[in-house]
């Protein structure tokens, strides 16, 4: 470990009670011990990883194939979620931001078909070109830029520590993939995120219009992190509603608050129930404006992926 | 590495062609070269890992449980597989064991019925307790002294070059996840294999009736592989005609073949498929009677598994 972890952290309660606990579980003289297979912390991405104001750096990669969608067959314009989104039906994108069911629905049935029969490397090199080229319109840098360094840093912390890390994201797994290594330093196996199921069409795995089992939000979090791990974490990190489960589901847990206009984002839409539930269960509240010095990290390039596979 | 990495390989074609192909993916300069995100390896279990006959070892624990289901709902004993199980019917086993979609659709069924709404922490102490007192009924060994020593050598082998292992076998994802640590010095989240979705009930994660996604068999086995990982393999092993996709997937595979009835057993059914395969695409084969110096494993005491999550 380095001469001065987690230094983008303001000595404040956040990194005080996160140094008590990771130093504790790696004590076998406290309470608080865990074994060393069982170290697992998760991660929400959107908002919690990086910068998700004004939308979420996938948004603009999905509507942008919708829109494709409806250019190469416009009676697709009077469906949903075609319609509110040729429309900029403003109270559509609300429920969508807001999770609701229908919304949500309506959605992931596009995505699913949007990418139907697309090969899982053709997937890939769409979404690293669409990361090249994007720029966030405020701060003006690539997607990378937005990542938050303190989060970076406990990512250190927690591996000085033994620990495995996860991502588990309602955002999509393959897109995040196309990031993982190099931006988090983890492999894409540890990404676990909405994810359509694969199928065989001349030789190649190609993407179904289906998806491979529940959503990551909400309840789909905890049980998709089980799934994977074979375990229940001891730490999680989110930032909202859609959090709350796979918080719950940790001994420690930390949500982030928004509270930062002038170096980030001041909202607490869509993070009510969340920052009632930390209030409730006594989670650490991490504070952008308070808890952290550095905010950004300085973005670096993305690269085009190699090629997947053989 | 040790002094002697594949000490319990003789130094045959199945060795060399391994020491061949692992040294040169860490070859820069080599043109089968494979950056290291890219080394993953991924292991049928059942006839690859471990010795599968006469039964594999999770048959009694299956069998056992829907047994009980029978005695407590004699009414069951009408439905398949139930009254074949009862009956010992052997053209059902044979189909059972030959992958007939029939067959391993009712088997599926009953298995997902048989657990439902366990909680995943009392499924694995299920699983932990059967091994704990299982014996193979020939070499009078408890499960983990099945273990193919030499695989585990490979295990070694490849993980001193920078490789990533994966497990990914039809078996029961939960079951193989209960020796895995101390078995394979694998963590649970690099074993793949057949598994249900989870639910929530009053407050825990208990298992569900539907499995999770397809069936890790067959073309399963890399769907699951990339779902996984990202990525395909760069090298896979199996034994029968169920692997035959996930080593097609691999620009490097090892198929098992069991041709020593002395020291193990030696049998083909279920891996003509395989062996016709691996002669027509030049897949490197493992004679257990002239590959292994040392067959099995000298087996360790499995342990009670240590209370999952919180």
């Amino acid at each position: 470990m380095g001469a001065s972890p987690l230094g983008s952290w303001n000595d404040g309660p956040a990194r005080r009670a996160i140094v008590a606990y990771v130093t504790s579980t790696a004590d076998e003289r406290s309470p608080d011990f865990v074994p060393p297979a069982d170290r697992i912390a998760v991660f929400d991405n959107d908002g919690t990883l990086w910068v998700e104001k004004p939308a979420p750096v996938q948004t603009g990669f999905v509507l942008g194939k919708l829109a494709e969608r409806v250019a190469a067959d416009p009676a697709l314009a009077r469906e949903q979620p075609y319609r509110a989104l040729a429309e900029r039906d403003e109270s559509f994108l609300r429920a969508l931001d807001a999770q609701e069911p229908d919304a949500v629905e309506s959605m992931v049935r596009a995505v699913g078909a949007a990418w139907e029969g697309t090969p899982f490397g053709a997937y890939e090199a769409q979404a690293a070109r669409y990361l090249a080229s994007w720029r966030h319109e405020r701060f003006g840098v690539p997607a990378t830029g937005l990542v938050y360094r303190p989060m970076l840093e406990l990512f250190d912390y927690l591996r000085a520590h033994g620990w495995r890390l996860f991502v588990c994201s309602g955002g999509g797994r393959d897109f995040m993939r196309v990031i993982c290594e190099d931006t988090w330093g983890l492999p894409r196996e540890n990404v676990i995120g909405s994810a359509p199921e694969f199928a065989w069409r001349d030789g190649t795995l190609v993407r179904r219009a289906t998806p491979h089992g529940p959503i990551a939000l909400g309840p789909g979090k905890p049980e998709y992190v089980l799934a994977r791990t074979g375990r229940l974490p001891r730490l999680a990190a989110g930032n909202d509603d859609v959090d709350v489960e796979m918080l719950r589901s940790a001994p420690f847990a930390l949500l982030v608050v928004h509270d930062d206009a002038e170096r980030e984002y001041a909202y607490t839409d869509g993070a009510a129930r969340a920052q009632s539930a930390a209030r409730r269960y006594g989670w650490t509240t991490v504070s952008v404006k308070h808890d952290w010095k550095t905010v950004l990290t300085p973005p670096h390039t993305q690269e085009e992926p190699s090629a997947p596979g053989q």
